[in-house]
């Protein structure tokens, strides 16, 4: 087709040294710390300083239900914020830090795409800044300390068939699921069994990506329940006495990172706790950084509306203290025609029947964004087979629901490609209309929110508990963790619990299948199906043919 | 005692900035990849420019027997480093980087210690530039990558019993050094025993220490035998293709670190592998790059020179094409006490006669070196309750022996208090007193080199070993593994296997209990009494008092 793949755009790009991009955004050079040319953090004396300024505007991109066909979120956000630098707004993008792992699976590098990325994609797609290596060890460190103190003794009288608190690795190794440790005899501890989970569904992913400051973020470590004792009362990683020293590994990792777009646009990368069990997004540290540098920051929640954006909305603007100006729906021709119920094969010919079947699932999502007071705008990705009907479609269809849809070309064109969205975007933002409020408040009982995500986001008839779960939250709810935010764990294809079931399903239950207490990243996750939190790798990893070519560049990674 | 601690002398250091240390070195700012600004990496491209320029000279610091009352050795080589720069000498010391994982257990910290350490401290014994974990990461991916070949139908019939490849992790956790994996039915694959190292006990390690390039670090870690096929033969990590990613992950560790000491000379603090089962010196990208930018390069061994020395001077030299100019062995008044029979609660009174006694300690190591054909100087490494009489029995039971013992006094003085020390090893470097040779020839059989250590660097009777490890020593002579050098794991604390033995005993057998083929790394290993590749943590670990201080400063690491 003519295109350059990703990378090669990527590495064709001039960047601009990372002291300039930071001097761009008002940040004195000895308020970064580089890490080679093309990346820095910021220090937390200069966060600290800026603390009081006025923030800017804050634009979330969410999507409709994800499909196999790809909507571009990430790529949409970045471009967004080249848009906006475009028509002369000061502008940054926040957007979620890679895992490691999956990278020698089968995923390709999470960094946007065509000529909507962030740049340096290789470093940003392996170990980046090492903020993934230093929760895997802070992680780590707690799992060794509770396996340690039964070692001596048990003075806390751990129940060790209570330890909930397993180890990460940042790998997909599923080998590591399910373990029995402590094998081999005296010198080596109690045998018992526990497991890995990949890195980003750690809690101190979690917690990371909430803390406000390091006090903040030392404060929710001490919080982390790891199990209970024989008398069932909850064990803290505080009464182990691990909080400090998790703190002092995660120092760093806290800082948010600055890189740059293609376009030079700062770009805050930073953080990427699960979408699932956690609430996916990039930190707080790194949004509040940028709403006191920038006019204009555009960031993005995980997987479709009904999960990301609830969760942005419900957990991490509600715990930070943030509102969204404007919010942005993207969807494309492609994956509406999925939701529409055509395969993937059949994505390349026209249809436009089946794009305005699909427009449902669209509908749905203005709607529910638009529950929470927020004013919508719908991206149309732009793909080279979509067709003009199709398109019109789409546009005539959410032109009916009140909103406006916007073609936009930022994958092959850049900055060119997106600026009517961008003006779009920017007026609604500077025009003051959002009147943001949270979809339940924190004093409502904890079944009760779950409730009131599923029937009003989902649009579900019930949601189905056995008993067992309804008394385990109205333990929480006495022990005092009853205003805590809810997480949903539910499949991100569907607003149902069956993958399967796209568009925009009604009638149908929710069924919670587990609930569990974050009480440092201080929401409770509801799990609603099967949820894997250690993937396993592909028959042929990718990482079979990630090597080194003759130039010296890395080959196999995008 | 009126001295200030490491930690606040490391504090009210002014440091300079990164790129000043380099330009020192001639490094120009394009050729160093900074972190933060006190520590840099320099690019394989300037490494690769400098290939051809002529060496400086390489002086090697090693010790008598380790003991309970510490010999100074890190501490030593600071010293030694600045005092050949106090003299006028251009100089460069290289150490190897401190292990994460023991900072939390009792361990304090590893880059010197009173006026001589370097700098930054709290960094290099934390996540420094990431290394480690990029080694752990390389590691575990290929552990993940075998169990994934397994569970996808075991094309290469690995016998799932003989995966002698474990997983890693930079953390002292003895509940993971026996653990079941892949347990909890079939979509977690084929449960087997295994279990975790820590991480620079990795093979990986290893070779990122002796590769002398990116090419030479892949074609190593294609060499790694993971296991045997059910017929016995070999499997490598190049049959399971993750050589390519392996050096993808490696690539920027790699490159050696340089950061400064409180004076402000230029060093090198790149890689650490184990000094019992692996050969326990920094990187040789380190020192070879050193050596080019230096006149002088001051590197050392780890544990006594009868383990250390040996295997820097038959495994690294030997790999490198390296020759040291001159070697310095460290000793303590109170360490040679300990060697002549003192306990340690009696070291604080004079005694000259037990300082005399345990001088065959120090006699046997200067016999030792001197028989490379290295000249030898030995440093008096001062501490406070040194009397003159114990000191100047010392230098005369030295003197005895042909060589020469310097008091230095670098720990409360800096380069003031070593340049004695530092104008004798300067002279005898430039004079090219050294006639180095290795200890034995490439095509000794295997067999026989242990019996060369063990006789004459152990003094050992015989080298006594089942007829199993004879026969497998064979196999590997015959599979083209008999030029190898040997990596001895052997207790650190006495010349013989049992660590209560100090001194210079004579009339004791080597039992090897085991040998391993680490052949991506190019040694065998032969293991004399128990080795503990997994540290577990002690009862009250260091990680419960670690943490931040009021100013923000972190109390409890050191």
């Amino acid at each position: 087709m003519g295109y350059l793949s990703d990378i090669e755009i990527a590495r064709a790009a001039t960047k601009r040294p990372i002291l300039e991009i930071g001097a761009a955004l008002g940040i004195p050079p000895e308020a970064l710390l580089p890490f080679g040319h093309d990346k820095a953090k910021i220090t937390a004396d200069f966060i600290a300083n800026i603390e009081t300024r006025p923030a800017g505007k804050l634009i979330l991109v969410t999507a409709i239900n994800p499909t196999p066909a790809g909507e571009g979120k990430t790529t949409t956000t970045v471009g967004l914020g080249d848009g906006l630098n475009a028509i002369g707004k000061r502008a940054a993008v926040c957007i979620r830090e890679a895992s490691l792992g999956p990278c020698f699976g089968m995923k390709g590098g999470a960094a946007g795409g065509g000529r909507a990325q962030v740049v340096p994609m290789e470093d940003i797609n392996l170990h980046f800044t090492g903020d993934f290596h230093a929760i895997t060890s802070a992680h780590n460190l707690l799992a060794a300390m509770i396996d340690n103190h039964i070692y001596w003794g048990n003075e806390l009288d751990i129940d060790p068939r209570r330890v909930t608190w397993r180890r990460v690795m940042d790998m997909n190794d599923r080998a590591l699921r399910e373990v029995v440790a402590s094998l081999g005899g005296v010198s080596n501890g109690y045998p018992r069994q526990t497991g890995f989970d990949i890195t980003v569904a750690s809690e101190v992913m979690a917690i990371l990506c909430l803390a406000r400051d390091l006090e903040d973020l030392r404060a929710r470590l001490g919080e982390i329940i790891i199990g209970y004792t024989r008398a069932k009362a909850p064990v803290t990683a505080r009464d182990l006495k691990a909080d400090g020293a998790m703190a002092v590994l995660l120092a760093q990792a806290l800082l948010p990172n600055l890189v740059q777009t293609l376009e030079y646009t700062p770009a805050f990368v930073h953080g990427g706790p699960f979408a699932n069990i956690a609430h996916g997004c990039n930190s707080v540290m790194a949004t509040r950084t940028a709403l006191r540098l920038a006019d204009f920051v555009v960031t993005e929640a995980g997987f479709g509306a009904d999960l990301g954006a609830e969760k942005f909305l419900d957990i991490k603007c509600r715990q930070a203290g943030l509102a969204p100006d404007a919010v942005v729906i993207v969807a494309t021709v492609r994956a509406l025609k999925m939701n529409g119920g055509v395969t993937k094969d059949a994505l390349g010919s026209e249809n436009v029947e089946a794009v305005r079947h699909g427009c449902a699932n669209l509908g749905r999502h203005i709607a529910n964004v638009k529950s929470f007071g927020l004013p919508v705008v719908v991206a149309i990705n732009h793909f080279v087979t979509d067709t003009e009907a199709e398109v019109r479609a789409v546009q005539e269809f959410v032109a009916g629901h009140g909103s406006e849809a916007i073609l936009c070309r930022h994958w092959a064109e850049g900055s060119a490609g997106i600026t009517e969205l961008a003006t779009r975007v920017a007026e609604i933002a500077e025009r003051g209309a959002a009147q943001f409020d949270f979809l339940y408040p924190d004093d409502m009982p904890l079944f009760e929110k779950m409730e009131t995500i599923a029937k009003r986001i989902y649009r579900a008839d019930e949601v189905v508990a056995d008993a067992s779960i309804r008394e385990r939250l109205e333990v929480w709810e006495k022990a005092g963790y009853g205003h805590l935010p809810i997480c949903m764990a539910k499949t991100q294809y569907s607003f149902t619990t069956d993958p399967a079931r796209r568009g925009a399903p009604t009638g149908f239950p929710i069924p919670i299948r587990e609930v569990r207490l974050a009480a440092g990243a201080g929401f409770i996750v509801a799990i609603c199906g099967e949820i894997m939190t250690m993937p396993g790798l592909p028959r042929v990893p990718a990482a079979e043919t990630i090597g080194f070519d003759a130039r010296g560049e890395i080959h196999g990674l995008f």
